[in-house]
């Protein structure tokens, strides 16, 4: 089964790790910006994004694998003067908006996510929005508020890292969720029992591969262990985010 | 055999890689800076030093590895106002100034290896010094010219990439010389001819393991094909290294 692994740091993995994941069947893969230290200047997200959008896409040719750069301001790693950033941001090629989102929910983390999902909006630019492992629930809930207050187009936004908890309420909302398949996220099981009751017309599927140890063909393994239609895989594993990430 | 790889770039590795060389016998490893693109802004740079001598060391920490950052403008990566870099060298922890050196041989080079080769001097800082694949022989020349100008303290330079056309010239001039031990380098037989040819004593052993595709074991395996004295293979395998950077 090919996979269209919408989520992963490419940064973080070797040549030949990017390698393996082809062979093993990701033929593509969005590469979110993320800068693993606070930086301390705007101008260092820059250049990032100048790497992501020339380095890492000819280093996933020379693998075998399709990159494609989503860029932008990750609330983990906002710098001073962030609004230098954010202000250049339409300059850069890229198929998404990503990593953006709220990982706190901070007063600065909300102004850094809002002035994104503006820009995304005159844009029409599709966002790959972050979730925290911590206190998930609210403040998912947090986001989908500000998408709402926001009127944010409903096939623009992929609410990320989505669990049993807040599943729903992402789907309810209108948007897409994506299912991060990883220790510490979600396990096959887990997957298993989202699509069993929630379908397949609204995930997309990931595995935040990175910096850390990470199981870098979870994305395939999860779909071939799953007994449901072709058809119905096919939407989780690339259909889905062909559609949204290939406009 | 235990090895102290002298130049690697951790940042093109997996920790999962990390922890195989060190599984492998690498147990410490200088991570030199460099920038896969031609930064726009030097405050890039400065970012890239403290995520080199936070995150990486860290990153090294947890998969078993001592990682030791060298910092300083590599000569493919040299920043518009390169002199604000280099002027804020002196605030970062490293154990090394690294990869400085000569790429082209072009005027601006000369002048980011000169400003830090003089900063070195002042701190008494060793140096790892990068010799490109072109005109190796020609721009080798003209780096032992620089440092002999400048009488530069021949225990604090390591004239890295040598080669059989080069190693004698390096020695004579009284510095250490960097065998790199890699595909498009040196092979492990030309090791051997080097070290029949000229002892032990003024050379270190690296994998410039980093971004490409690489052998990440490749000077422990080029170590231990060596009928040598222990003592011998112990100054090229860690020895001449922890004298040079441990300082």
């Amino acid at each position: 089964m090919k996979v269209f692994d919408t989520h992963i740091h490419s940064e973080g993995r070797s040549v030949e790790d990017l390698e393996e994941m082809a062979r093993g069947g990701v033929y593509k893969a969005v590469t979110c910006a993320f800068y693993p230290i606070v930086p301390e200047y705007p101008e260092t997200l820059l250049d990032h994004f100048r790497k992501l959008t020339e380095f890492e896409v000819e280093r996933g040719r020379s693998a075998g694998m399709e990159i494609l750069p989503a860029l932008g301001v990750h609330p983990r790693c906002i710098p001073p003067r962030y609004e230098v950033v954010i202000g250049r941001l339409e300059e850069f090629e890229c198929v998404a908006f990503g990593e953006i989102g709220l990982e706190t929910g901070s007063e600065v983390e909300v102004d850094v996510f809002v002035e994104q999902l503006k820009l995304a909006m005159k844009m029409d630019k599709p966002c790959i929005i972050h979730t925290p492992k911590r206190n998930k629930v609210e403040i998912t809930g947090k986001i989908l508020k500000i998408l709402e207050d926001l009127g944010f187009p409903e096939d623009l936004a992929v609410v990320d890292h989505a669990t049993e908890d807040t599943v729903e309420e992402i789907l309810k909302a209108g948007y897409f969720a994506g299912l991060t398949v990883q220790k510490g996220k979600l396990s096959p099981e887990e997957v298993e029992r989202i699509v069993s009751k929630y379908g397949f017309d609204r995930f997309v599927i990931n595995s935040d591969t990175g910096f850390d140890r990470a199981e870098k063909l979870a994305t395939v393994k999860a779909i071939e262990r799953l007994g449901f239609d072709r058809n119905d895989l096919e939407k989780l594993a690339f259909k889905n985010a062909e559609r949204i990430f290939q406009m």
